[in-house]
């Protein structure tokens, strides 16, 4: 079954002196709580998109679960529910959580994670005309960001090809979406990321922690999205655009012409 | 004492075929913990500005203080703690949260604030002058923003006058900043808000149950953002400029020269 995420409504537009009535479409924000194990874990506003990804990759961006060996099964009732089964001890429970900055719809981090140790990222280097075809993909593939101006999107590129994209009213669900479908296996870690939104710390944490090594933004990384960047090895990308790119770290796995 | 609140970074702008240093500024995050008489209510990334206003704003965010006369003292301890002081019952405690979706730094609200009632507003009108002057004083005067692309912005404007303007690292923490001048009775409640941030759900909930009549966005609300002005009667404005609103609910706050 495909959701209904999407409203029409009417509204007026006002200048000075003038008065036209206007329909716009608006996303529609859905609270869903997350289960892991049968036990309430949290809940979260989400568009009601790849909502098996997005428990898997809230889970894992809380701390919950930490690999796609884990994730067993995920069922979504469309009453509000998104039940995680994963083999994971019962009484896992993140450390001091510090909620977010930025726009952060899952926005929370344990101090844990903050100040950790990173395994090694699933290496891999990236053209130019790949990265030109990425993001031409997925500023052409949002009908629903054009739509209602009220989503982001998250896509990844690995092995030539865009492998996923996924939108949500929240830039970190929209991670989340593609954090979650490597935990489920549909695609790989390795490869590159791309957000339409800011790179602040939780954003760059998530992809680093899950192995993902080019992290890309169409804007702006924060002080500690560039510090976590760096800790980790991840080549941040911010203002990325077809044919231009600002690299705020590592810069070799991004392969020119040359 | 002022914080320094961006840092200046060198990057790499890549083309296909050429490479240039470039020097870029990020804006700071810092995890801050709030506290609510000398008890650790949560944690929170934060534009190291105007922290009284945003450990106030931060807890009526999630339930726990609810008026100016509750507020009592705030103070900021620099190695990273905000600690509020308010007239409220000790084990007072939000019933069932939800992490909301958008960008979502202070992100959280109990469904109980979501169903529940709202109090009558704090009447007002604004005028197209008036609402001319507010968002060219807004846009004019956000060197940060500018600077760092990675910060939103929150102002009020009543009694013919900007009253405040804030900045964070999320559009949360900036709305969170102008609740809290409220509660420390730095500005009225009475007013017309301007965010440079998309109005989801708990950006329009907290401007509603604070009183604010007026909610006006550079951007688009959600659908849930707009049910929530419905039920509260709150005008809400999305992409605002100078000369032209779209108005998505009661309109008649908005006085043209006709």
């Amino acid at each position: 079954m495909k959701n209904i995420v999407t409203l029409a409504h009417e509204t007026v537009v006002l200048t000075p002196t003038t008065r036209e009535e206007q329909q716009e479409i608006l996303a529609i924000e859905t609270p869903y709580k997350i289960a892991l194990n049968d036990r309430d874990i949290g809940a979260s506003m989400v568009l009601e998109t790849a909502l098996e990804e997005f428990g898997a990759g809230f889970l894992f961006g809380q701390g919950y679960v930490r690999s796609p060996e884990e994730v067993k099964e995920v069922l979504v009732c469309p009453e509000g529910r998104i039940s995680v089964y994963a083999d994971v001890e019962e009484d896992a429970e993140p450390k001091e959580v510090i909620i977010t900055s930025g726009c952060g719809g899952t926005g929370k981090i344990s101090r844990e994670m903050l100040e950790g140790a990173f395994d090694p990222l699933q290496e891999c280097t990236i053209t130019f005309p790949e990265i030109h075809d990425f993001i031409l993909a997925i500023l052409h593939g949002s009908r629903l960001g054009h739509d209602t101006h009220c989503v982001h999107g998250c896509g990844l590129w690995a092995d030539g090809r865009l492998q996923a994209f996924y939108e949500d009213v929240g830039r970190h669900n929209a991670v989340d979406k593609i954090i979650g479908a490597i935990l489920l296996k549909k695609i790989p870690a390795r490869g590159a990321v791309y957000t339409t939104g800011r790179l602040t710390s939780d954003m760059v944490l998530k992809c680093a922690r899950i192995g993902i090594p080019i992290v890309m933004s169409r804007t702006a990384p924060s002080s500690l999205g560039m510090a976590i960047a760096r800790r980790a090895g991840v080549t941040l990308v911010a203002y990325a655009r077809p044919d231009r790119l600002n690299v705020f770290n590592a810069p070799e796995r991004i392969v020119q012409d040359i």
